[in-house]
């Protein structure tokens, strides 16, 4: 098993976590993107500028957008699906933006109403906006494994994406298990099989823990060659395809992984879990996360 | 990553997932446990011949044993942590005996009342006794990565056990994740450790999820050459050391994983899933499973 010695975890738990939440005022808002800066994090997704109407939690976009200059260790990035959000996203003040194409075309119909060729073709439009305004464009493939509407995705459906990202100048590429289903040789075999076509750019990947695989799906994903993995604080974030699902991988599970596994991620893992914390307390309700009720063994272990 | 085509899967749910449990009513394990032999499974682990004061949940062992004759598709086996144990477990009729060692004079002083010395060196009666039985004896060597009392666990000191273990007639080794604290890399590296020690015998391991990390280390010890994991229906079975924290890795995520990773367990998923239903129904609380509440990909997306 060849493991880097170091990945890179971006949180999530602001955009992916918060969005199917009741929404939370800025405050809290501020409140909880502190404790994760506190983490040591050095990448935080911080919001997405996507329809107010069909994400009321993060309508506050670009007000909270005005409020993250103070934090100026991180590096913030917002997540859009079309050239509009990006603009948006750019105006806000964002220097790395998310574009999200959906590999099915079942999940891009009822995401973004177009299909996934369509999604795919707009690359294009944003990979030149996002370097007009001095800014990176990151291609998210979504359901990059399972469509809830479609099914298994073919691996040929994720490659071809990553290669037009690639030819069509996107800085970054990283695969979603959008609906949580994914295991370890299909991460895998599908990171095998994209490493070829995307000429050397940095890789990422992004799990829910819904079936309870999340973590040996992003340990195969490190051991595969990804060097970027998305994780939420408390594992926040639930599934809209999935009710009672559970969500992202929790990024102090993750850490805890990884710092056992000797891969270095910058985050303190007694400062994730305190950031877990006041996740749960502001969201009120109980999270999936494991290190929250277990805490790490060098803790909890007597001596 | 070399896998095997298939693995056994032991279900402990009977003792492992019991064992902290308010007593469950006979007939209530009976159902239990007819609800998990229609799964496919092949082994099982009864129950356990230890105080009935310590763990009064299976004082009722023989009594079960008298109606395991009824199931003659599965193999029981029953676990002890001491001769007299195994006098009981071989007079109630059981044809497959686990003896408990602990790798750590901290958690085998708390649990048996002597060293880790001592409990290995008894080995030789208890293979003297299962073998004039006709049974089998496994040797399970606890607290393989952490100790809750003594801290981390050196390797030689599981692998002393494990050879000790061979030389004196164990059939079978096993390693447990006592409190659940490993991660895939020590699991790796132990398993490449005790290999060349025991002589061929079948490796078997056990997991608790309780930091989130069952399924990548029981990944992580399959791909290692382990071609045994134990599991339990729901993912019952808290910890004793660890409070709040979940059970052993559940059955039915191990299968949907080993399933979606081409390794084949003999148990069917649908079955599964409905075993770890009737587990949390009798138990009258929520269980960690995944499965159970976001359910097989295949049965969840719409086509």
């Amino acid at each position: 098993m060849n493991l880097p010695e170091a990945v890179t975890i971006r949180e999530v738990c602001l955009r992916d976590g918060l969005q199917l939440e009741k929404p939370l005022p800025l405050a809290d808002k501020l409140t909880l993107l502190a404790a994760i800066v506190d983490t040591g994090v050095r990448e935080i997704e911080a919001t997405a500028f996507v329809s107010p109407s069909k994400v009321p939690a993060l309508a506050d976009a670009a007000e909270l957008a005005a409020e993250l200059r103070r934090f100026d260790t991180v590096e913030f990035s917002a997540l859009v699906a079309s050239a509009n959000g990006a603009r948006r996203a750019l105006a806000a003040g964002f220097g790395s933006i998310e574009y999200v194409v959906s590999a099915s075309d079942g999940h891009s119909r009822a995401n973004v109403g177009r299909s996934s060729a369509e999604a795919t073709a707009a690359i294009t439009d944003l990979v030149g906006l996002a370097h007009d305004g001095g800014a990176t464009l990151e291609v998210i493939i979504a359901t990059a494994w399972d469509c809830p509407f479609d099914g298994p995705t073919p691996a040929q459906r994720v490659v071809d994406i990553a290669a037009a990202a690639t030819r069509l100048g996107a800085d970054r590429i990283a695969v979603a298990d959008t609906i949580g289903t994914t295991t370890p040789v299909r991460v895998t075999e599908l990171i095998a099989a994209l490493r070829p076509v995307i000429d050397g750019l940095p890789l990422g990947a992004h799990f829910h823990n819904t079936r309870g695989t999340g973590l040996a799906s992003a340990y195969a994903a490190v051991a595969a060659g990804v060097t970027r993995l998305d994780a939420a604080a408390g594992g926040l974030g639930g599934c809209p395809f999935a009710p009672g699902a559970t969500g992202n991988i929790a990024t102090e599970d993750l850490v805890y992984l990884l710092r056992d596994c000797g891969v270095q991620t910058g985050i303190e893992l007694p400062a994730a879990i305190a950031a877990a914390a006041v996740a749960q307390r502001l969201v009120g309700h109980d999270l999936p996360s494991a290190l929250l009720r277990a805490g790490d063994r060098r803790t909890t272990i007597k001596r």
